[in-house]
């Protein structure tokens, strides 16, 4: 397994793999690599001939105040990892290769970027837009794979790759779970023993969620009145939103029906978790 | 040569071409093709292996009160000019094809839109920068053919290729005039012959500021001075901008040095005409 650090070095590869009518896959990383991510590159291994992973901290994607410098890094042990999944080249560039000086061109989704963590993190979505499509044109791939744990993101590149007729697949993968339920997450090691615990009120509430509308529940008021309850069972919780939206609008639901989106971010002391389930209604 | 409404279809066809290994060649344009396009389609004959010509009139590119609705159309006579200078496929979309119901992604490039057209038409740059990069998915060209007439407009489009990475080369082509100078544009049918004949204050005013710098004259003031005095000699001249800024930054000079655009919008009557000339100091 290689390690490129240039996109046009990896831009030239892939154009030369796909020549050779090879499909390339790409999985677009923030790199501290988990179990997640390692189910992105398998299914990736399934579906194409050669596997990107691309390792890049973005910092266009975080606001003033947020976790860019903090944000967990360690190429050695990720290499090791994506080696392991089955990944033929990395691709790791530097900030100075992805935004040189006098970079200017970003791309905007408007509704879609409204809610949730867009109202939360405003131009958040514009950095993750940006660098996800300068990804594309640099590894050229027919399939790019997304965790759907970062579930507006996800709705948000769909639409970006539809809207600027991208030619690509997206392919969604389920959340992955540590044992006792907590969405995995890079940002999981900034959470101390006692914080780690109670952070589990996440995925209860969800489930407590899904449960209530099994039974018959489609009034949205109800069923987030359900997850608050449990979510605040946590002292150390703090909502940053739970909200119940559409899944394909983003905008929020009173009546629970199709394709539904239940959504929270919620800190625990100085770390910002997110989860989320989709319900067929 | 085939006419093709379907953005899905035109790519097909292009990653077909490409397959082959053959060069794609994409020319973009409103229609209602003049001189200047037939110039940019045999500079793309001399390069690739199979030209995309593109029509369509975009609406978004166009502000309230603009010209969207009055832009001369004439696909049948573009058809045959198109025919006549070997391209080999036009893609003419509809705009309910390239804008559908729920469209929301856009394309910024930030400073570089400030000055000049970017001034006088806001979100005109937003427009074109958003349909370029659509243009560019759906055809897929190796390289893509832009008139100097629009000098903002290349400097921005090579701006988004390199930030967003896009795998494709522009080319430049420059400005062609009719016999007595006035700069080819669709938007000449709308002068009557009154307005028509003193258009040609504008590249007048541009020759004479050129053999100014050529005497020496370095202050930019006083080239704009001149530039003025020869378009106010036209009545019905009604100047939206003159401006000397640098042929990289599209910033304002006061010393002319290296590569500087001089560019100039005015109106007569209801049309607005632009022009430009670069000058290496």
């Amino acid at each position: 397994m290689e390690i490129i650090n240039s996109p046009a070095q990896i831009q030239q590869y892939a154009l030369r793999v796909k020549r050779q009518g090879k499909k390339v896959g790409l999985v677009p990383t923030m790199g501290y690599l988990h179990k997640g991510h390692l189910t992105l590159i398998k299914e990736a291994k399934t579906k194409c001939d050669v596997v990107i992973a691309s390792i890049f901290v973005n910092p266009i994607q975080f606001g003033q105040g947020e976790d860019y410098e903090e944000y967990p890094r360690d190429l050695t042990r990720d290499a090791d990892l994506a080696k392991g999944a089955g990944v033929d080249v990395i691709f790791a560039p530097r900030v100075s290769e992805m935004y040189p000086k006098g970079y200017q061109t970003f791309i905007q989704i408007e509704s879609l970027t409204e809610r949730l963590c867009g109202a939360s993190r405003p131009g958040h979505f514009r950095g993750v837009a940006t660098v996800v499509a300068k990804l594309f044109n640099i590894a050229q791939p027919d399939f790019a794979f997304f965790g759907q744990k970062d579930a507006q993101q996800v709705i948000i590149i769909e639409r970006m790759v539809e809207d600027l007729n991208m030619p690509l697949k997206i392919v969604r993968v389920p959340i992955v779970r540590e044992d006792d339920g907590l969405a995995m997450s890079s940002r999981n090691v900034y959470l101390n023993a006692e914080e780690r615990r109670q952070a589990l009120v996440l995925f209860d509430s969800l489930k407590a969620a899904k449960s209530l509308v099994a039974q018959g529940e489609r009034d949205a008021a109800r069923v987030k009145e359900k997850l608050i309850e449990i979510i605040s069972k946590a002292p150390l919780a703090e909502i940053d939103y739970v909200e119940i939206v559409d899944g394909k609008t983003v905008q929020p639901v009173k009546k629970l029906s199709g394709e539904v989106l239940i959504a929270l971010a919620v800190r625990f002391g100085k770390t910002r978790l997110i989860d989320n389930i989709i319900l067929e209604v």
